[in-house]
């Protein structure tokens, strides 16, 4: 098994905290993807849709969606469970990762690909020309103004986000705020749970993976 | 056990083949939102998200995520195993499942949910007015042509999306070809492979759901 890899972007960061939170080490190639490693050869032969993370198993299968990777780890090391303890918990990690990655992650990623130089023609992951769309820049500030005031009403009375235990929807949501401060977004003084759980999961020392 | 329904819209429909190809029968419930039903208090108040579908647990827990009331119903009733037979195929399922979502179904909604007025200030399901961005549309149409080829690409050689079996990866791409269709985007020619396979799979009786 060997991950494809890079420290900064939020995609492969919420594979090393999950990680790190099983407590799991695997052989680790990193991908330069600001010196565009990602569009040669040598990568691309591994992963055409050319995006990190990438994780190839010894099959020779590669998985290149960080959900269906922490998903194959979890079944792999079940110890300690990141999806849930029983069926109706794991039932609301999934609908809450859902929910953090259509209204947090893809808000936060239009955003930033739809404004900054870096990602003219690639305002998409991904191995096709996609122009930015400048309207759908803002769109996005907005939409994580919605995402925060959700999330927050969510964490009202909750340790965590789906209850006591610490899942992989607390590792997305926090990547997702992390993500926000790249475009200049902090969490709102109103959001007083958002922020309380926000200062605590980032204290665990996955939160530095 | 409740399922809150629509027939018309593609995530309702996913639920619904998934069910039929389960044998399973859920005490269902008709939302009429051409009739704005899931504006209305009696529903939001089990979905303050005001989208379909929607499955109630009989705890109380309503999952409002096409992806999570899936797994759920596979993981209450596993047979036939929709989510793949192994850990490989359920990574490749998972894997898959967010291409489809991320570059198939998203492409379409976009198209769709940025150009016609009925969605005016709707462009994304849920409660908050999102204004349409017309450049967004266009943007989608394109994009459903990279899906189309990347399909056609995939299914090179594989009786089914990610192999030999049917999985719920076969529903979803299904719902979504079908989706392209409110746009007019019919598959090419060109895509041999995505003609032969849509056609098999429309022909499974779980289509008609």
């Amino acid at each position: 098994m060997k991950l494809y890899d890079l420290a900064g972007p939020p995609s492969p960061r919420r594979v090393r905290i999950f990680l790190a939170e099983k407590g799991v080490d695997i052989e680790t190639v990193t991908v330069n993807i600001r010196e565009g490693e990602h569009h040669k050869d040598e990568f691309t032969a591994i992963n055409n849709r050319r995006t990190i993370p990438a994780l190839e198993l010894d099959s020779g299968v590669v998985l290149t969606e960080g959900d269906a990777i922490m998903r194959y780890i979890e079944e792999r090391y079940p110890e300690p469970p990141l999806f849930g303890r029983d069926i109706e918990e794991r039932a609301v990690v999934n609908n809450w990762l859902r929910i953090i990655e259509n209204d947090g992650f893809m808000a936060v990623a239009e955003a930033i690909r739809n404004s900054i130089p870096y990602f003219e023609n690639r305002a998409i992951t991904g191995s096709r020309d996609v122009e930015q769309i400048p309207a759908l820049s803002e769109r996005g500030m907005k939409r994580i103004d919605f995402f925060f005031e959700d999330l927050d009403a969510q964490l009202e009375g909750k340790k965590y986000v789906t209850g006591d235990n610490f899942t992989v929807a607390d590792i997305n949501a926090m990547v997702v705020v992390d993500f926000a401060g790249m475009v200049k977004k902090e969490v709102p003084e109103t959001c007083k749970n958002l922020l309380r759980w926000h200062a605590e999961v980032s204290e665990r020392p996955s939160a530095k993976a």
